[in-house]
């Protein structure tokens, strides 16, 4: 399993994701799911992925094999909307090309966050379902999950604002990841998490949480405190 | 969809449950899902169920039909074990009866929890799966969940432990429900809230949670206020 986080926030775009992939229990191995695809001071285009790993790593593979092609490519676009649609037309190609010889139930499919700035517009994030077509984010719900969603979107929805600071939704984005670790055996460790300033057209604050980060550690610590103590505080029923 | 959870801890047992049924967004109704076979001061046995409507409901109506007659019963049964054995032979029953016919693709399955007490055991917790088999609550992971269990079980990992006061406990599914609700159209009150003091063979402490109760609105506000305020309280990150 996986689990990826973006927002779109006022001053910008948060993306974090884990790590870990699986095939049961007993094949479980680390690939990372934030790709990102840049021209500094021009473009900025980041790609979450979930889903099966062979379709995701050969729409990787295929979008950085055709940058600056004659084929529609992600330094080609015009727009974070043109490159949702090079992303969502990828992964139906090879989607399409490893399920024509199946016999098996095999899911072959995948979904992705695509998000960034292209030069002329503001920061936009969209997500590319299995099908290849796409949603964008808008202020009202101003982030997208995709893979193992459900431990790590209570948090989300109680702390995350279209005002919200990026370091403080990169945090709240921490605490859903650590959440979702801790009831989700398949998600883990390390993490990649990343915050593109509005208008910066660079990726410099991108960070690498291993198991030795002591922040993380103490993030997570920190909450299970805090959330014991909010617990403790909460008024009592008469039962 | 559904949610219940229920915790088997040192000074009895917890089960909540909430109400909404669906069949799609535009069909959802009301249904209890907590049902009780007691006989007092000797048998308190509480049913918790999730899955297909038909197949639970018919599976509480066989239970109820056959109290006292000469099949396996759940006023008959000598230890709870038996009578996790009798929910889970009446639901392979009426799956075998329901899906024999079947063209489609319906799903016929359906969990419960049983859980209570008979003279002579201490209380007891399970888990019947839709196969019919079931497992029993132990000290180290002292709940189970049905239904919609994710986005109300983080709050469950961190809170819930084996020497809780059962008041404590009904707070926290309460906030596990809380949540789940938040985040889950299909999941929706009134719930049902059940505390069993071990050795009390009596089920007085039964609660009815409306939209009109004040404890449970107030409840889920001064779970947002809290949550905000451990969030505000985390270490920064030099990000």
């Amino acid at each position: 399993m996986t689990y990826c986080v973006a927002m779109a926030l006022k001053d910008g775009l948060v993306f974090a994701a884990d790590s870990r992939t699986n095939a049961g229990v007993d094949q479980i191995a680390t690939y990372r799911k934030l790709h990102k695809f840049t021209v500094d001071g021009e473009r900025v285009i980041i790609l979450l992925s979930a889903g099966n790993l062979a379709t995701t790593q050969s729409v990787i593979s295929l979008l950085k094999m055709r940058l600056g092609s004659d084929q529609p490519n992600l330094f080609g676009v015009q727009s974070l909307y043109e490159a949702a649609t090079v992303v969502g037309n990828t992964s139906r190609e090879v989607v399409r090309r490893d399920s024509g010889q199946s016999q098996g139930k095999v899911d072959f499919g995948c979904s992705f966050i695509v998000g960034g700035q292209v030069h002329g517009e503001p920061p936009r994030l969209f997500l590319v379902y299995p099908e290849g077509n796409f949603i964008e984010c808008t202020p009202d719900t101003p982030y997208f999950q995709i893979g193992e969603t459900k431990y790590g979107k209570p948090i989300l929805d109680r702390v995350i604002d279209y005002d919200l600071p990026l370091e403080q939704a990169a945090k709240c984005a921490l605490i859903s990841l650590d959440s979702t670790i801790r009831s989700n055996l398949s998600v883990g460790l390390p993490l990649d998490v990343l915050l593109y300033d509005r208008n910066s057209f660079c990726t410099a604050r991108q960070f690498d949480i291993t198991e030795d980060n002591v922040y993380f550690r103490a993030l997570g610590e920190a909450w299970s405190v805090g959330l014991r103590q909010a617990f403790s505080e909460l008024p009592e029923m008469d039962w």
